[in-house]
């Protein structure tokens, strides 16, 4: 099925405690574009400045990417900077330059109005239903978000998230939303607003999904060593639609594939800098992946 | 088989959002025994003052739980009082009154001596390694420790950890002890100090098990409304061996359904004050809930 994946093209500057790097390729858009390019085409719509590199559109053109919904502007790509410490779960902002992204208008292209999968990366909810005016026959929509528009445009992005299927976010984010610090208890109120589906990112504690009669616990992949946790959570949000597309069955079951899948994502993007694990991954290193995941939440059923 | 469990009994004065209680029966000891009984007899040994109501022997009693090694002194028995905010994860300690646990002397009666599954709760180091010089043939140990003693008797707690089966520590006494915030990290360094097996607890989120060759991860179970989180690692723990007692199978397909035992046992501790809610508890609900947590946890493998 053809995906459409809208949210922002950005060169970070980021240090960890394993190293340090300037104007590396980054971004909500990116890191979901080429984590679902393993199962599907993707098209995707951002914005980049004049100083945004050829190479790294040729890269996104090699990987299945459409970049022709890519809008090159007069200025600068989008930029932050940011470290994490030792506790990698913290990213510390040392700078956001929003440049050419703070007038980010995002047309689709013609020739995407059909995609029948559409991942709202994190950006204005404004822009997010803008987006949704111009698809014709979504089949699937899911929508990020973060704390800025919960705090600053909260009954926009109601309305946003009420014409999706799946919302998702973070825990700190779903805490925020419901000012609640149970998650179950903020996800059964999320669902009540009249958003279909719901997925919690928990980070290193993995991810639940929450449906009016369903929840899923998925595990985080258990890393020793996680080198750059920046774009884990577009990598699993890219993995989970791709996979969707590639297989074009919303069943709950396959939902659940979907999100393993987008789980074995995540845990690739973190073991290196920008997508640079991404770059050598292979189909066969996925699949042992998400065998894994199965080998380590699998139980039998105890006899009380 | 017979199960062996020494720890605290104390009378505590609890306050959560959903209400305040004095006096109310507690103690790891407590907890954990009682979430066993559902599956093994209990011989229990810990020490109360004088002031200990009757009544919770004989519930304790009723329960399958021999209470002869209870030692009853002279003076008050031991007593914490705390409360928990808006965010139940956060116990707050207003008080700690050891009295006589402050000399407790875990004297295991010669009855107990042939026990082969032992539940070390968390008491001092010294005595756990006293308790262990006294049984005849363990078959299975298992050993919980806190804060206090990573800090003040590391060495000797490392001793202990290394004379049992499977060490169980929550996720913030696990990065202490080994100076890291990647708990995968922290249980794989607890592994190489000769640890067999550990358990790391991370409430809200679960637990998992590592092994050399082996990891589990455990969901715990979502629950919308969280009465009194007192008990639930002692819950966990006590169940948890409880089924391995039950059950005398100590392979690693086993332990799974071990920890997942005790995942529903801790669910349903939380859910009343004291033991409040296991005085009505039936094994069809805790079979009911072991198959949710199977139903909330399965999922199909990908195909990519």
């Amino acid at each position: 099925m053809s995906l459409l994946i809208v949210g922002s093209i950005a060169l970070d500057n980021v240090k960890t405690p394993f190293g340090e790097h300037q104007n590396i390729l980054g971004g909500s858009a990116i890191h979901a574009s080429n984590a679902a390019s393993f199962f599907s085409s993707v098209n995707l719509v951002g914005v980049v400045g004049k100083d945004f590199p050829t190479e790294h559109l040729h890269f996104l053109k090699k990987r299945n990417i459409d970049t022709s919904g890519i809008q090159i502007k007069k200025g600068k790509t989008f930029h932050w900077e940011g470290y994490y410490e030792y506790d990698m779960n913290q990213a510390h902002t040392l700078k956001t330059d929003l440049n050419v992204f703070a007038d980010f208008d995002p047309i689709i292209p013609d020739n995407y109005k059909d995609s029948e999968f559409v991942f709202l990366a994190n950006i204005d909810p404004t822009l997010q239903l803008k987006v949704l005016q111009q698809i014709k026959k979504p089949k699937f929509i899911m929508l990020d978000t973060m704390n800025f528009w919960i705090e600053t445009k909260k009954d926009i992005l109601l309305k946003a998230i009420n014409s999706v299927d799946l919302l998702v976010l973070n825990d700190a984010e779903a805490r925020q939303f419901i000012d609640t610090p149970n998650l179950i208890k903020a996800a059964q109120e999320l669902l009540a607003t009249g958003v279909k589906k719901v997925i919690i990112k928990k980070g290193e504690h993995g991810a639940i999904l929450f449906e009016k009669d369903n929840v899923f616990v998925a595990p985080s992949y258990p890393l020793e060593k996680i080198i750059d946790p920046t774009g884990a959570g577009d990598s699993f949000a890219g993995g989970l639609i791709g996979y969707l597309s590639k297989t074009n069955d919303l069943s709950h079951a396959n939902l659940r594939k979907a999100i393993i899948t987008g789980t074995a994502m995540a845990s690739f993007n973190v073991e290196d800098f920008s997508l640079n694990r991404l770059k050598s991954l292979t189909k066969t290193e996925i699949t042992k992946r998400i065998k894994k995941l199965k080998n380590i939440t699998d139980f039998e059923l105890s006899e009380i």
